[in-house]
């Protein structure tokens, strides 16, 4: 632990379907990082050593470098299928040790969270959830994840008690770039447009899909410009999902815990419907939260 | 119009986004058929009369050859341009006569229909709804016509009155094949969990993005089938169309134009919600849409 001869004392991994992130930390700071995009969807279970090491080779020196993992490395198709835990339960807990070839290595991946009824499962999003924990440890209320499947966590006692996920993120995508609906949208915002889409959805969510094709003939009646398509899409789609989630958020503080511009259009979403939203950055609260499991595993090692 | 010394004595066609497909007709009789996946998204303006002759040139005789297509043709992105109708109208008229490099082609191509608020469009389906009115001349009701986008059809005094799209076939196709889901979806069919994924998002459609995503989680925790996932996808997105498609199908009766499959769904999915539907086959009512608007053409001619 005296961390002066190697670059970091150990290393935090986000492994998720699509892209690989590590940090080199030393204790709760964050000294160096690296991305690729071996994710779980392109690597077979033999590949995940190599694809980690290939990102993490510099930080690593003589003794074995603790590493920490969550997200899809413990999926049925990930490195080593770590068990989902369910809630009611602390978002944090029973991490597993994954042989390596490779001895400057001693990993663990993290469990993710499933509820029985109705079914939902995490696997990434319940180390950011106890990284804000972390930092408020008293914290009783709502969190909100957007993302490529957005989560809507409640919190209380220390405790998950339940979630939701929704598919808007990847409808997003799916819908963005490979639906009719690519020759309508582009890059670009407007604010007005979002505003009222959202509306649309909140209080008619049954017209999403009719909605969703007058995206495409208000470009060819009525000029509709890619910009306003973009803020469209994502007002409808976000609108559907606040529907959906009201009772997460009705009359609730919520925090947003995600990408800085996604977790703005949510903050804004929630603000137009009056509820206060505060923002936390993902990227440090899963750093924090596998801060937080590196510390509780070493303290019942003690 | 003696008919005797050639093939057929014209030609109906179907230029759908992805589809090409070919009718040899003698009157109302289809005496031969051909398609091809020269579609309107694989074609420059340029390449599409070889498409066509690729397809009908074993059908040509020394004379222009009467060909009369719908759809995708007339789009901006199609052969020419034809411009849309406007409801409430009859559903075909002014078609447009596209010159030709080959001499034994006399194309003429049928113009689309557009709404301009709430703003939707359709090209193809009107040949449809022509060719269904064309044996119920006195119909006064609601057509159904499930597809990539599915549209529900208002009909008075034979005219279109109104219409709605829906982009409920191509959200199946996007979330089967391309979203996380394509790893629960598969083969097969279970009609009471149809039923029941159907009533769910009939009765809260907003929960639409949380259930489809409630189908990974079923697969993950309790073992759903590949047929019952398919079965709920089709399902929960036929509800949500059903819910907001509500007004046009509460207590009328609708008559579903549609493939086989797809229309049988749709009319199963009436059916739970006490509404008598009759099917009609949607390649018999383009052709019988075709043959009208030719002897529109012809009469007008004469």
């Amino acid at each position: 632990m005296t961390g002066s001869a190697t670059y970091c004392d150990w290393v935090a991994v986000d492994w998720g379907t699509s892209t690989l992130r590590a940090w080199a930390m030393r204790g709760a700071e964050m000294v160096a990082e690296a991305r690729s995009d071996s994710g779980m969807n392109s690597l077979d279970k033999s590949q995940f050593e190599a694809a980690l090491l290939k990102l993490v080779d510099p930080w690593l020196g003589g003794r074995p470098m603790p590493v920490v993992a969550c997200g899809m490395a413990g999926a049925r198709q990930g490195w080593t299928e770590v068990p989902y835990r369910t809630v009611p339960c602390m978002p944090l807990g029973g991490g597993v040790a994954v042989p390596t070839s490779d001895t400057r290595l001693s990993v663990t991946i993290l469990p993710g969270l499933k509820q029985d009824n109705p079914a939902d499962v995490m696997r990434g999003e319940e180390t950011q959830v106890a990284g804000y924990l972390s930092g408020r440890p008293g914290f009783d209320g709502v969190l909100c994840l957007p993302g490529t499947h957005s989560k809507w966590v409640e919190i209380s006692a220390g405790e998950v008690v339940s979630f939701r996920t929704f598919m808007t993120g990847e409808l997003f995508d799916l819908v963005s770039r490979h639906s009719v609906l690519r020759h309508s949208t582009g890059a670009g915002w407007d604010a007005a447009v979002f505003a009222e889409a959202l509306g649309d959805t909140l209080s008619r969510p049954e017209s999403l899909a009719a909605k969703l094709f007058a995206i495409r003939a208000e470009t060819l009646l009525h000029d509709l410009s890619p910009a306003a398509a973009n803020a469209m899409l994502s007002g409808l789609l976000i609108g559907a999902e606040l529907a959906a989630a009201r009772p997460y958020w009705l009359g609730r503080d919520v925090v947003v815990i995600g990408a800085e511009l996604l977790a703005a259009r949510y903050a804004k979403a929630l603000e137009l419907q009056g509820v206060p939203a505060s923002l936390a950055d993902a990227d440090a609260m899963v750093r924090a939260g596998l801060a937080a499991a590196r510390n509780a595993t070493r303290e019942a090692a003690a």
